[in-house]
């Protein structure tokens, strides 16, 4: 927890990263409410004590009035809806977003000339779950939280939207938009393609292949149970870099196969992928504490900090 | 835990599988010990009270001598040599193995003029670790086990072997070794093919990457940690089905790309997926009752039922 004097959050949109933001900030001390689009979600939240109504008008008009950071926390598909109506009711407040893309987000925000206090975020966090049934208030504790380094970013918003990721219990790592949507075309996107297709192959064994199943399996299909429109919300928008990362290893996975074929071998695949794994394993998050924001190339000297492997845990 | 007397169990190899299976069996009141082809390996299990040495052919008397169950518990490249000895010393034995093929092995087993009293197994079960250390009684609580039912099977082998399996906490699908063969290359092979390439692509986007990655690629790499040998042990062996699994999976994952370039969309690809997940999710177990080991068609009838999903729980 930090010391300074908290922002007002408004949430625009309560489903499970949204909600657990709601929830989260709550805790946190923060002055929170929110906006959800359907009745039904708006109602649960209230009915767990949450102030959210489906009525964006208020809702940004009370942000503006508060000065609030606002929360985009919709899919990408509805940002620009969202982004229409900040403009008009609430263009001067701090604003930050944890869709799962950044470029495409800052594409929408410059849209609507909502650049100037804009910073990106993304919390990685989530469950194959969605919805507000879904929420919890400790779904970013100890998770990486990227908060966008663009060039153009402001000091003040800037420090705003990552004390709120230190409030809720994530680390945060600095980056800059494409740099985001290439590596998390990697780690997060790539993942979904693969368990999707992994799923597939094992239905076509049918009950028999099914029934076998153990742990890779399991592990390995997890979040094709993700909704589908969940799962091409977060896909498509970044279709460039994952279709680079898919040609990748799609190359990677036909060199395998001549080899199997050819000399009953996957060693340099399996070999390749261990370390992998062990790098992963035993990579080390080191602690970036001697970049203020608002210093001389401070957005420079994070986004190399943050390539680097190194996050943010406080501010000062 | 069944009624009727136990057979004795000699288990040929005291790693991950084979070491949980004999503290299974010693836990279930069996008399048993155990074959390690490295002092280190049986001196570790000693120290932990079991009764397992480094010398082949005094392990394969004892087990001639007392009618013993034999467990071949190796990686298949090493199923050779150790059924060449079992023909020597302990040819008259029943005979099973926990091989994650069942081809090959039962091919091995018929070279060596042993298939009269073999039945294959293949307990659904282990993690990333390997080794005595990595040993747990518990391990094949709730999982499930393959167990052989090709023709020329005898029941008397098969009802000691499915004893055991049960014994030991699991449930026993029965499944002829083709068709097994051809249901693991989906449901675990092309798992541990596609977690290294998953992990490769992840660590090529450098400390970014690995530092933002999260659940989906922690769990969707997680047997990319498994050693390399053992991958390679288990995949390579089943290289024909793997092959063609592979395949397939590469034409659905090149399909995806096509229309993710030409359309923007991965509807199809993600569509199938969380069918097939849910397919999983949903798959109901039941219980093989009504068939006995001897009756007429006995085989063939179990085989059907393990086809659609049949599983057996308790032997009468």
């Amino acid at each position: 927890m930090t010391a300074a004097p908290k922002a007002s959050v408004c949430v625009l949109g309560t489903g499970l990263i949204g909600g657990s933001l709601l929830r989260a900030a709550v805790a946190a001390g923060y002055d929170a409410w929110g906006f959800n689009r359907s009745a039904t979600g708006a109602g649960a939240a209230r009915a767990d004590g949450f102030d959210v109504t489906e009525d964006l008008p208020t809702v940004l008009t009370r942000a503006a009035a508060a000065d609030a950071l606002l929360v985009l926390a919709v899919p990408m598909p509805a940002v620009g809806r969202l982004l229409s109506a900040v403009a008009t009711f609430a263009p001067h407040c701090a604003l930050t977003d944890v869709v799962s893309v950044k470029a495409p987000v800052a594409a929408a925000v410059r849209k609507e000339g909502l650049a100037a206090r804009y910073v990106g975020g993304h919390p990685m966090a989530g469950t194959a779950e969605s919805g507000w049934a879904a929420t919890d208030p400790e779904l970013f504790r100890d998770a990486v939280w990227a908060v966008g380094v663009d060039e153009g970013t402001r000091a003040e918003p800037w420090t705003t939207v990552t004390r709120l990721a230190l409030d809720c219990g994530a680390v945060v790592v600095p980056v800059v938009a494409d740099e985001h949507d290439r590596a998390v075309a990697r780690i997060s996107h790539l993942p979904h393609v693969l368990a999707e297709a992994l799923a597939v192959a094992g239905a076509a064994g049918g009950d028999l292949a099914l029934g076998l199943a153990a742990g890779s399996f399991r592990d390995g299909t997890r979040v094709a149970g993700t909704a589908p429109d969940l799962v091409r919300a977060i896909c498509e928008p970044n279709s460039g870099a994952l279709l680079d990362v898919l040609d990748e290893t799609l190359t990677l996975l036909g060199a395998a196969r001549d080899s199997l074929r050819a000399d009953n071998s996957l060693a340099e695949l399996v070999e390749a992928g261990h370390d992998a794994r062990q790098r992963y394993e035993t990579a080390q998050r080191w602690e970036i504490t001697d970049i203020h924001p608002g210093d001389h190339n401070w957005l420079a000297k994070l986004r190399d900090a943050g390539q680097r492997g190194g996050v943010i845990t406080r501010l000062n």
